[in-house]
């Protein structure tokens, strides 16, 4: 079942009914050159069939993986950067206990590396490794890429030295191009090696081998994730003016035409924090370029109304925003009584955190209308592997066509590439 | 020693000479009112000459409630929102080890509460309590604020619960106005309680018993904390030309003045992340109002330039950057040899990350500058007390400086209190 909803009621108002009328129906043909990869970037595209396109001897790899180091391994360190770790990361951070946010209780805890230039981090890493059993994710299209290569040279160093030889073929899986630098060694060397599909960019390749070890590793469930991306597929990509995918990338092109310049993606639950990390990739790097583009920022509520909230609600009025909503929760907890009321809070107890959480949410919509910030919500029904693997898809989805209506390549990044060749000719001289 | 440095070479030649000269001249009134308190929130300045007059016995009282928990507690919660937490908590970010960032080693885990409507977190937090012994230090103004009354409601019934009531007295401080009602509920209940002035704001009160209890638990050291802060207060406070902190005031209103429209706060070290969410607060909170304002952003690079690098080098032209730098490191990790040198990096072997680290921020300076990006930076000599002591009170001269060059208040937040109000109507129906 498909439960994604678009609630878009303090959102139209701003805008002249007809604009987006006609404007969904102009983008109906993006939808069909990004179906058919006939638009920009076309060679770029092959997540949009993977839900239903995937093999199920690769799921079945990475499950095989993922059973066969639960027992023995106490950590995970899953090396990558940008697109190769935002993904399996917002996954775990989402579906994790919140003072555990390394994945399920019982399974081998994840956590990252080659994901910054921190030395610190690193001499903190290894010191966090010393006394564990673990185990390597290497994920990068090329292997080449500064970051997790030196992340891989040194806790693979680390590991032959602690292990073996031959133990360590056993404890480093790669996920890379299939003719990169990094597949060949690792064919030589003896590691097993899973594809990242040559038509899939980083910011695209959560439900690809990228996202799913990992994720698999931890403990979640990938079949229900992929399951829940074919739901989203099934329906967001018909060429229909009703398609929701296609409705918010035209009402965020609109509001981008009358002069807003920023998003700011919202969530009322802190387990979302860095789904926010993976929207701003997905579209700052996708439609960042050619001097265009909304920038995008993201933000939690409640505790972000005690902070930037004073800003959305009276500052420059440049931005609207963009609520992911969950609209179930799983657990149970009450305003507890008190015997003298000093709070004066006593009107509440008895209803559920959840419930004051949607007062705030409701309050928060109309004071940020009202204060001339047009409010858009996705709302999915709960935060389980189902429903993530749907969002995920819906932006994904929304962000090609939204980049093709900008006129952009959604697929492309040389804006990267002019800070990674600065950083070598430095390095090099 | 003061040892923050600020370096506008990539930024100023976006401006012309004269304007950032006269606008310095003209500033120096802002700052001669800020220290006289004569400017508007003048009644909000407490925070100005808190470094020198701080009590001893206020350090001692935090040091010694440290003392008393450190073997007695596993735990403690820290409840408060906004202002009340973000200062304790990038502090915690930035002195601890990056797999454990709730403190020194050795001394109670700091978690926070109260700063989300997250029934979920809630949950969490009583499981994750379950088997620890754990202490409630409680930080709100008034003491009503909702989210963090209500964590107080739960935390303090099951306190009582699992200890009894007088040990509950042992276990609980409470940082709070001396006429507010969470005062007079501590003194009812013999809760211990220290005194949040007044005359400073959440967003600048890092420094007052807000900040320094729980950085004094958590193992560091607020001698040295507020040692840092005066050595800036002695170079800050100055009324000359040559004062950083009125510089950098000047430079982002020029730029603003200009057409930018966001600040981006980057860091290059992870156990900066949180420090961005405190800027984001002061700057956003102080300056967002009457429709004016810098929106203020955060990014950690160089993880965030395979993301939102992107749009900073080439989207629209919005922007300029203020990047907090840390001059030298602690540790040593070099970049170890490797056999077959598959990722053809064998050129940088023997280098420190920290070297590499180097580079990538030169280069990310002249890419982002030759792309239209101002870049400031604000640098310190390493991560430690003293010079966050600094750092944090740099920032908060600058940012009260430069909002009375914007001119509005940097101490009001009448937009935060349009969602309180929205709440509370929808709570009472």
């Amino acid at each position: 079942m498909f439960t994604i909803k678009l609630n878009t009621e303090f959102a139209e108002s701003f805008l002249p009914k007809e604009s987006v009328e006609s404007g969904i129906k102009k983008a109906l043909s993006h939808l069909e050159s990004l179906k058919n990869g006939s638009g920009a970037g076309g060679e770029m595209t092959g997540w949009v069939k993977l839900p239903t396109e995937i093999e199920s001897s690769l799921l079945e790899d990475c499950k095989r993986i993922a059973i066969s180091w639960r027992d023995k391994l106490d950590v995970v360190v899953v090396i990558g950067i940008g697109g190769s770790y935002l993904g399996a990361k917002c996954t775990l951070e989402a579906l994790s206990p919140s003072f555990s946010p390394n994945g399920k209780k019982g399974f081998p805890h994840i956590v990252f590396a080659g994901c910054s230039l921190s030395e610190e981090y690193m001499s903190d890493l290894l010191d966090y490794l010393k006394d564990k059993s673990y185990g390597l994710v290497v994920i990068s299209k090329s292997g080449t890429t500064i970051e997790p290569a030196i992340a891989f040279r040194l806790l693979r160093n680390n590991m032959i030295e602690r292990f073996g030889k031959e133990e360590t073929q056993k404890r480093v899986v790669t996920i890379t191009d299939r003719n990169s630098a990094l597949k060949k060694m690792s064919d030589i060397n003896g590691y097993y090696s899973l594809p990242l599909p040559t038509n899939i960019g980083g910011r695209y390749s959560v439900l690809s081998a990228v996202g799913l070890l990992p994720i698999s590793i931890a403990g979640f469930d990938i079949d229900s994730l992929i399951d829940g991306a074919k739901s989203a597929m099934d329906n967001l990509l018909r060429v229909e003016i009703t398609n929701p995918a296609l409705k918010y990338a035209v009402l965020r092109n609109l509001f981008y035409r009358e002069g807003k310049k920023i998003e700011i993606f919202i969530n009322y639950n802190p387990k979302l924090k860095f789904f926010g990390e993976w929207l701003k990739q997905l579209f700052g790097e996708s439609e960042g370029k050619m001097g265009k583009g909304l920038f995008p920022a993201s933000s939690e509520f409640t505790t972000d109304l005690h902070s930037l909230g004073q800003y959305i609600q009276e500052g420059e009025r440049i931005m609207f925003e963009t609520a992911i909503i969950i609209e179930n929760k799983s657990v149970a907890v009450n305003i507890p009584n008190l015997e003298d009321n000093y709070d004066g809070l006593d009107y509440i107890v008895g209803k559920s955190i959840e419930e004051i959480n949607k007062c705030a949410e409701e309050g928060t919509k109309k004071a940020h209308f009202s204060g001339g910030v047009p409010n858009i919500s996705v709302s999915i029904d709960k935060l389980d592997e189902y429903n993530l693997g749907a969002i995920f898809y819906f932006f994904e989805v929304s962000c090609a066509i939204s980049a093709y209506i900008l006129g952009v390549n959604p697929f492309d990044q040389p804006g990267v590439e002019v800070y990674k060749k600065n950083l070598y000719k430095l390095l090099e001289s």
